[in-house]
């Protein structure tokens, strides 16, 4: 039986990612064993995409861990959900101590949270991976988030690693932490996905309808922002997109519809963000604008009875164009801000310990946001682990500086012209927002206590004997009323 | 015993909205039995507030039971969460079949399913019920929002109508629908006053830090507001908390924190709107403004670091606080028509049939959010009950249309003023999208075909034999890449 035992890596699921990601660890010289649920599906693997590798497959679970060397190490790449419970209880009458289980799908945090906690009770490491790159990225070189059980990382670091896409020479992949923290790393970097698309849509409609340009020519300026600061995968991949045309030789994305597809990691970040508490504002109106897009028959309906302004562009293009890249810029900045302040929180939320820089760097190369701009992230890390916010790093801070004069103005145009740019501003909302000392919040406490006697505090500098600092204060703002305050209010 | 059944409603929870719902009781002729878990508290109640009224107490469970006549109707006012199952289980054992329980408390719409089916069961009829107006509400004429098992209607309708705020006549009460509905619509109701108080904040932000007044003369600009289109609760007492000065003649508004808390039911509205897919943009924002709020001392820290524009104030001051006034109507009327569109989802999602006119006219008075406004509403829901949305009623319609003029110019203004209005922006992005026939998410789709092979569908006017209607289509954007799309990413 122990000469069976020949494969590295074993990999179940055969859809475009698992086999694209199969193909690449082979690639590196490892020995690949490959099962999935629909068993013929192997075989036209082994016969067609796997030929001449070393990949070698298998027709049922218990042979399929027969032949991996132990300790094993067994990815799943199948649906999020039930399937991945399904087949870990498939699995387990097969395995040994020590053996390793990686969840490369895009599962929700807290199932990997409790799936590490299971397994480790049953002596099996469990790793809940974070994988993004798409077919391209599985196959050339993904950005790869592992956390969850620290034991199995000596023994899948060196696959990982190797297959991994690279950096300036580095894996962007890099242990990231505790149970779910691997799964909840990849799903900001979803969320920060959606936040990147969302404002490239909105470059793309006001430079369509604010500008005037026509697909070709939008392409030409995400080509030219492709070799400055935007330099990006989705930019570069939006150059190409306004540049293909349909057999008729018109651009094939003018005739796309309009209707986006949510529901997912976007989403959970976004709900993440409320539960914690951040203020995650751009990526809560970008999946907010796929649910818009998704009403196109009721926006149809209202498009005829609604009026607002016509654009109409005066001045100079390319000076327009050129803030509009910054407003881009630094809107970006603000995410990928965000991003990290809600980060930071969940590590201190659910007490796992998370390293900036490595999750700046696995993001930097393989994945869907890889950018330029990750680099100088990471550097921003690098020199200070524990900057409090990424802003405050000089060179962010430099640039949103530097970027905000054309910000301001891109986004008090399109208010006048009547093109949607909920993204753009609410990055512009936060950063004035964020850089207040005062906010306008003291009237609402004053509000929660006028009507629900829910109480206040005051300023430090305005403290006083009546007032101290540190007390909750209930004041009777009318005269009436009672003098029972809202903290007692339970039976 | 039976002589023992005096009282015709009873209540647990003496707390201030508890105590004042019990006083409101008694005042409209009915005897009303008083419960508290700490029962020193009912004695304190009896002897002070409740004196010489048609109120008496209760030392135990089953003393309290035996005191109400049948069919039992016993109201909740405890905290939210177990504290209600708690006291529900307590109930059990002296309560008969067709007695009531109604849980005024502001409990998560969920638990308000479970409760009607569980108690249902044992013959029991279960309330959940929004209660809204605070402690002067509550004393006076609160908002009442029933849902549940409707057989329980009947047997409470009398007095819930009695206590309530009235309208024009009009009792703001009525049979919201099935199971969690009355606490459904409640969270809706909250989630719209985090969006009220939220627009009044950024209102009043502009008129200091943009116009440069006084907290008083804010005050007199609020007074105005309050006898034109904006009169409502919350305006009211904006003004009054505006005029409020300290000892030391000083408005008492300039020295609060400026920090707000969150956690309740405006975040709930927020992750139900992500969860039901409704892009209810202005009250995420005015969570996610108060999440910011919370953030005080790095705020402190940001805004010796980041830099941005002075507000410099030019033209005519009364011109420019008209156009806020229009400013704020618009972004309220978006609010609204966000807000009952969740709810018209949510009915089809739980199914629920729900009486649109009779939610507005719920909300019309008694509540927190009670204005002239929702006399319009209700005016529209009653003209057309099947009106799609609030924004197509004829009234809305050209109430926005004269208001975006200076709309506009308000967010133009803010943008470059460095003023932070993330409410007013995001209610304008979304008039804006909602009336684009076409938005950029065509784009959008062509990215996630391009790197994720998602597919996309094309404009049913540009279909054609290559790319049918309706038909999920892949392309080979880069012709490299296979021909595996992501619908069959499953093992």
């Amino acid at each position: 039986m122990a000469d069976q035992a020949v494969a590295d890596f074993g990999l179940i699921g055969l859809a475009v990612m698992g086999q694209n990601l199969i193909l690449n660890v082979a690639d590196h010289g490892f020995t690949v064993c490959a099962f999935n649920r629909t068993v013929s599906k192997v075989d036209h693997f082994l016969a067609n995409e796997a030929k001449g590798k070393s990949i070698i497959g298998a027709h049922s679970i218990q042979e399929f861990c027969a032949k991996l060397k132990r300790p094993r190490r067994i990815m799943l790449l199948v649906m999020a959900g039930k399937p991945v419970d399904d087949f870990i209880e498939a699995l387990l009458p097969f395995l040994e101590k020590g053996d390793i289980i990686i969840d490369g799908g895009n599962s929700h945090f807290p199932d990997s949270n409790r799936r590490t906690q299971y397994l480790n009770g049953k002596g099996i490491s469990f790793v809940g991976s974070g994988v993004s790159g798409g077919e391209e990225g599985a196959r050339y070189g993904p950005s790869l988030m592992p956390g969850g059980n620290e034991a199995a990382w000596p023994h899948i670091k060196d696959i990982f690693q190797s297959i991994a896409a690279k950096s300036d020479g580095e894996a962007c992949c890099d242990w990231v932490g505790d149970e779910g923290s691997g799964h909840y790393v990849k799903m900001v970097h979803n969320g920060i996905e959606y936040g990147d698309m969302q404002l490239i849509c909105e470059a793309y409609d006001i430079l369509k309808r604010g500008v005037g340009l026509s697909s070709k020519e939008i392409g030409d300026v995400f080509a030219k922002w492709n070799s400055g600061v935007l330099d990006s995968f989705l930019v570069e991949i939006t150059r190409d997109i306004l540049y293909y045309n349909d057999n008729d030789g018109t651009p094939l994305v003018d005739k796309i519809l309009d209707k986006a597809g949510q529901k997912g990691t976007g989403k959970w970040t976004a709900i993440n963000a409320l539960d914690l508490g951040m203020p995650v504002t751009l990526i809560g109106e970008a999946v907010f604008s796929r649910c818009l897009s998704a009403l196109k028959d009721e926006r149809g309906r209202a498009s005829t009875i609604l009026s607002g302004p016509t654009p109409k562009f005066e001045g100079d293009k390319q000076a327009f164009i050129d803030d509009l890249e910054q407003a881009l810029y630094a809107s970006k900045i603000i995410s990928y801000a965000q991003g990290f302040m809600l980060i930071q929180n969940a590590a201190k939320e659910y007490k796992w310990k998370l390293n900036k820089p490595s999750i700046a760097l696995m993001w930097r190369g393989g994945c869907i946001i890889r950018s330029v701009f990750l680099k100088d992230i990471t550097k921003a890390y690098r020199s200070n682990p524990d900057l409090e916010n990424l802003l405050f790093d000089d060179f962010f801070n430099k640039a949103i500086n530097n970027a905000q004069t054309g910000w301001r103005h891109v986004i008090s145009k399109t208010a006048l012209w009547g093109i949607p740019a909920p993204a753009f501003s609410t990055a512009l909302a936060f950063y004035d927002g964020y850089r207040s000392k005062n906010l306008p919040a003291n009237l609402l406490q004053a509000q929660r206590d006028y009507f629900g006697a829910h109480t206040f505090r005051i300023k430090p500098e305005d403290a006083s004997e009546t007032f101290p600092e540190g007390k909750d204060i209930h004041v009777n703002w009318t005269g009436r009323g009672g003098d029972v305050s809202a903290s007692t209010y339970i039976a």
